[in-house]
């Protein structure tokens, strides 16, 4: 069933596994034997609230999620996120401080989506935006974001923040921080305000969730990820929230808080187990199949080390290519992300014949995003080394010429 | 491939046809040639962009759908719906009337969904919430939602409401709207305010979607469905939009509106063609499978007689069963859902008895919502008639015995 497949190198929706796709192929027509496909079955029968269950226990066990912190499954991509977070951490900060004049409302933005989820949060008001650090002040041209800015560069001042927000990794920009803490590009956790046990931190994995272990995830808010890189179909967003941030959303409307629709309130998800309303039960089915064989494998232990070896063999790749004047590299070095991994191809057409001669060999989308042009080649999970090593052969075949 | 199926009349997610499935199965490994299964594939490239037009187009001209109006694709149900109408429809009537002290939402409540639909509005603020009528104060026992309420009792009395809401098809209930006009049931159109020829009336068709022609849908302002019972696996909703709702929530905004998330806002959706952000990809494509399907069959004009033909033979054995004092009808006559037939076995343990009966004979989901008992037998476009026949056959024998 799976002949005639190419190598995708999509941003996202991605590469999933054939073998998770001929599994999914079965469950369609019949899910664990009940004689119902799993697009036709209720989300509330004992066999999907079963799976849902596992699917919750497989993030919980390899992502090492404490009790603390509830595991959510829910609808609307990260896009959705940008306003939720925002109005579910406005309504605790009502809760919180009931007379407090001004909000404040902390952004880290190191590329497109964190600029964005920023942009949203100043549409809905309620607080005052900050920009905690730009990472675009630092880069080489002052207008792209090409690196994590250094440690110093950030100013945590906000006394109260009703959040701090970062984006792990930027898909389109290609930067990541990196989650050795001793590395100059990690997310300064030793900046945060320390006043604060329970601090607002909000982290978008979208793009690297599953692909490594989360550095201190105990000390989110709130994690959240669309599960269309690493696991799964688009559809599907999935959430880890601090109970402290499960918030009565109603209580603090009637303190001054924004109202919050009802699909959007982190509490009512909670209450529910997630099947408040009918959640996407196929995408949460095609990612509970690739998170069984993802903990079969060895769990995001072993996808770290794997991905790690990927990226550095392409990155090695396009350094070979700047020496010689073929490639340039579009982040600095330290800050390239390991899921994402973007370079220019330099001269007059030579960008369009390197996508050419990559399609004529079975290589998919490899575009750059619109926004930023070049060259991307996504390496998430799904994505084998052996598949990594054929774009590797032919950039060097593409030198050679 | 699909054999081992059971007959599944489960009230959503809910049966699919086994050919779709079959055909899906196919394209999650391999889309349309593409090498690339369907899971997998951006959002952006041509081939999905092609395929959604098509799903558009499948929608418009079998629904008819005017060039008045926008046709959308987003996430979270039904549920996320309840929500999104209120915003946008209070933005549009600040933008319409920026000063006016006192904003109207008109509900006609006839079931848990209206009424869920009506509290949400509530919630929400922003208006002042009115029940055009509510369905229970004609019921049988004044608690429960048993019919559609006759004409003389509306009173749509608001001189310009934001928006004027009803749900065509009550799933926990199985009370319909007629769309035949000349019904008692119809739902009352030759009512509503005659001075505005922009009238914000909004249609939850979720249940009802493709099963039959949509009565005056050029009259609406915005008609909305899950794909999870006629047409789809659940993660996906589908819009139809009257475009003078597409609204800048934005500008609004600065008139009083309360600020709209960026994913809820319709302009937004519209003017980026349902692909502002990652859709739900897999759930759009079996729901175009499905589409294609019912276009070759003859379209909705194909089902509304199969399924009133289907409908007509349920409610037979009910009537039947009644007369013998074995079944009882949960909804007046005039008034029955074609799409969710719902009845009470009568006597101890007989409820029970008929489910494990039905069961053993490989006929699942029938059992009533939680929140009203009994038996629910959902009757949407994929269960045939020959399925519909074999639970009217268990009914008689049942009653025979």
């Amino acid at each position: 069933m799976s002949d005639g497949r190419v190598i995708n190198f999509g941003a996202g929706p991605s590469a999933l596994p054939a073998s998770v796709l001929e599994e999914a192929a079965k469950g369609l027509l019949n899910f664990n034997g009940t004689g119902i496909g799993i697009a036709e079955i209720s989300h509330r029968s004992k066999e999907f609230t079963a799976f849902l269950a596992e699917v919750e226990s497989l993030i919980r066990s390899q992502l090492d999620v404490p009790e603390t912190h509830s595991i959510l499954f829910t609808q609307g991509g990260g896009s959705a996120q940008f306003s939720a977070v925002v109005l579910n951490l406005l309504a605790r900060h009502h809760l919180l401080n009931p007379d407090l004049p001004e909000r404040d409302l902390d952004y880290v933005v190191t590329g497109s989506w964190s600029k964005k989820a920023a942009e949203e949060a100043r549409r809905l008001g309620g607080g005052r935006v900050n920009v905690v650090v730009d990472a675009r002040a630092s880069s080489k041209d002052g207008r792209t974001f090409d690196s994590i800015p250094a440690h110093a560069s950030y100013s945590f001042t906000s006394p109260n923040p009703a959040l701090i927000y970062y984006c792990e990794n930027e898909t389109v920009d290609g930067v990541e921080f990196s989650n050795d803490a001793s590395s100059p590009a990690s997310f300064p956790f030793h900046l945060l305000p320390q006043n604060t046990p329970l601090l607002p931190l909000v982290g978008d994995y979208s793009s690297s969730f599953m692909s490594r272990p989360i550095p201190r995830l105990a000390d989110h808010a709130i994690i959240y990820a669309g599960a269309q890189k690493n696991i799964g179909p688009a559809g599907l967003t999935i959430l880890i929230v601090r109970k402290d941030c499960l918030v009565d959303v109603d209580a603090a409307a009637k303190l001054g808080a924004a109202p919050v629709p009802l699909t959007m309130a982190y509490k009512t998800l909670a209450d529910n187990s997630s099947v408040y309303n009918t959640p996407a039960v196929l995408p949460i089915y095609i990612s509970g199949l690739v998170l069984r064989r993802s903990a079969e494998q060895g769990g995001v232990q072993y996808y770290e080390a794997l991905n790690k070896r990927k990226a550095d063999k392409l990155y090695a790749a396009i350094k070979e290519g700047e020496a010689r004047g073929v490639f340039r590299a579009k982040v600095k070095e330290g800050s390239g992300s390991l899921m994402n991994v973007v370079f220019d191809v330099v001269g007059d057409g030579a960008e369009a014949k390197f996508i050419s001669g990559a399609e004529a060999l079975g290589m998919k989308a490899i575009k750059g995003h619109r926004s930023v042009g070049g060259i991307r080649v996504s390496l998430y999970n799904a994505v084998t080394e052996e598949q990594t090593d054929v774009i590797v052969a032919f950039m060097k075949s593409f030198l050679a010429q």
